[in-house]
């Protein structure tokens, strides 16, 4: 069953007249086609049982064809309304549309206003909670997609290492990453590279900036790339210098916390439990309180997408879904170290997509 | 009168109780604070007398303040309903909550249905045209920011046009480009660099790509940067080789329609105007049907904004405001040029911000 098809069930299931998707991600889910339409309407309208439609600028009709998706396209110019577009355009399938499922965690408030106005009697139902389940088990070709994104993930850890020396700043060693990425084909990263050093990698939300490296840093690097339409996520932590007793003790505790995570995740397992078997190594440790976030998150089209793993989510995990593991200890003002794999659940166990290694490196 | 005084003012004149202001574009304009939240609930609360106050994650507390919002901050946590916080915030205000402004081309519809369940009886104005109007006027440290950003797209375009060689792909020259920023000390550009050359500058929606640029070849360059919070934004088109008669015949007449726009700019004319001043040259010339887009668009925190200067918008121009003038023709799979200045109005005319030369660079 395709993307459509499963669709169309839950609507046939939900009673639900017709689905209207314009979250991009969710786009790309559902029809292939990646477009980043700004101000202007990018949607896919589904219906139980009338074909489906893709509605975008109408410049962007070749690009949505040559994305591989076969049914009817409907462009709108900028001179007109594109909501009416929409309308006249569903109108012409004939359906009766009284219940429409909307993603209310994308959709604005001036279209959903259109909408309640062009369609009259409306009721609309949230679609959210349907698509982040389909789009959290992963089939084989975005399995497969995924450990290349990864791959190219370890490569970016491999050059920041080997950039790092005395006194380059962070922001060259982001720059000397997204260089290399670069000429291998990756044109966006999943998000703003992020490489920290010293006392800075003690913060969880600090930038990379002009500070020097030096003997005795930590360097953190936290990076992913878009791989056909498809994220990567990766954290490590690596010495330059010998390091001291207490960066060594807090990596140990760190990767003690990240290895039985990692081992743990199975079939059947809650992402609490995962967020659980973490912390408490941490927190045996006497480092509980700088274990300040979530586990991970799930990892697909978008960096951070559904589920959550953290402490008071009793989600099962399934096979086929992919997401972050990733705990971290941030001594403030002194030590941060935090060690992040991109996991996807297999009938078994588990398997690491992210290969780098995780024993302390030093450089 | 700053910028939340301007907002106070206009919400004692239009009787509304109070604004709630999520686009992280406004949030910085009101606060200082640039941030993306993500999915994260990020705002700035303002009402007609009371103090008003930012809400933001718990861990960017510290981020916003450094950024110099000096009134009430709130934090929220991921374990709590952080629209339960904003509205326990405001109901500490003292005020009583009928008519609230909201920003309806940015709201989501989770978010609104939140504040209807948590507000009794509230009555939601939109918000979005008086912000605009606030943000369309640049004061002069916002100019200087734009010179800036100019300058630093200038910059971009010089490294671009000597990067230019036989065989070297669209996709290393952008790299080049991109890394020449990064040593001046660019972060982020304000949006994807894009660099096309020969029968891919033809089509306006063209995306860089592994094309070699060999003797023959217009390239065209687009982009800009971002630089202390605000955009720049240029577009020239450059001969590698001799151009023949009709790429030299379309870059003339782009160029001649662009520098009639620029020069047509002062206080009091429409946009429609300067769109029909570009427009008319093209289609005299025989190439209307080929200058296929807007003439342009307000530039400063956002690098597409409020107003869009097309054939049917009446809005007056006034001084101080920054918009780009844009025209291109795209013959398609043969010759594409467009040419694009960052314009400011002056009490006198116009300030050009950016400098690159216009003629018909041969490389």
């Amino acid at each position: 069953m395709n993307k459509v098809q499963q669709l169309q069930s839950y609507l046939k299931e939900q009673s639900v007249d017709a689905a209207f998707i314009t979250n991009p991600d969710n786009v790309f889910y559902i029809s292939g086609f990646r477009s980043n339409p700004h101000e202007r309407l990018l949607g896919v309208m589904i219906f139980q049982e009338a074909a489906p439609f893709l509605i975008c600028p109408q410049m962007e009709i070749p690009d949505a064809k040559n994305a591989g998706w076969s049914g009817d396209i409907v462009g709108h110019v900028d001179t007109e309304n594109a909501m009416e577009v929409l309308y006249r355009t569903a109108l012409k399938r004939g359906v009766s549309l009284n219940k429409l499922a909307i993603e209310k965690s994308h959709m604005t408030v001036d279209r959903y206003d259109a909408l309640n106005e062009l369609f009259e009697a409306l009721e609309f139902v949230q679609l959210d909670d349907q698509i982040n389940r389909l789009r959290v088990v992963k089939d084989e070709a975005e399995l497969q997609i995924l450990r290349e994104a990864a791959a190219l993930a370890d490569y970016a850890i491999e050059v920041g290492t080997k950039a790092i020396k005395e006194g380059i700043t962070e922001i060259e060693v982001m720059t000397e990453i997204e260089l290399a990425l670069k000429k291998r084909g990756v044109t966006h990263m999943s998000f703003d590279t992020t490489v920290l050093s010293g006392p800075k990698a003690a913060s969880p939300h600090g930038k990379t900036g002009d500070r020097k490296i030096q003997k005795g840093d930590l360097v953190l690097f936290d990076l992913g790339v878009i791989h056909k339409g498809y994220c990567s996520d990766i954290t490590r932590t690596v010495a330059f210098g010998e390091p001291n007793e207490e960066q060594k003790a807090v990596y140990d505790v760190v990767l003690q916390a990240e290895l039985a995570a990692v081992n743990a995740v199975k079939p059947g397992i809650t992402a609490a439990e995962l967020d659980q078997t973490a912390r408490q190594i941490i927190e045996e440790a006497g480092y509980g309180e700088f274990f300040t976030h979530r586990l991970g998150h799930g990892l697909g089209i978008s960096v951070h997408e559904f589920p959550s793993l953290h402490g008071s989510n009793s989600m099962k995990m399934e096979t086929g879904m992919v997401f972050t593991i990733e705990p971290g200890v941030y001594v403030p003002g002194k030590v941060g170290v935090r060690i992040e794999d991109d996991v996807a659940v297999t009938e078994n166990g588990v398997e690491v997509l992210t290969k780098f290694p995780k024993e302390l490196q030093i450089l």
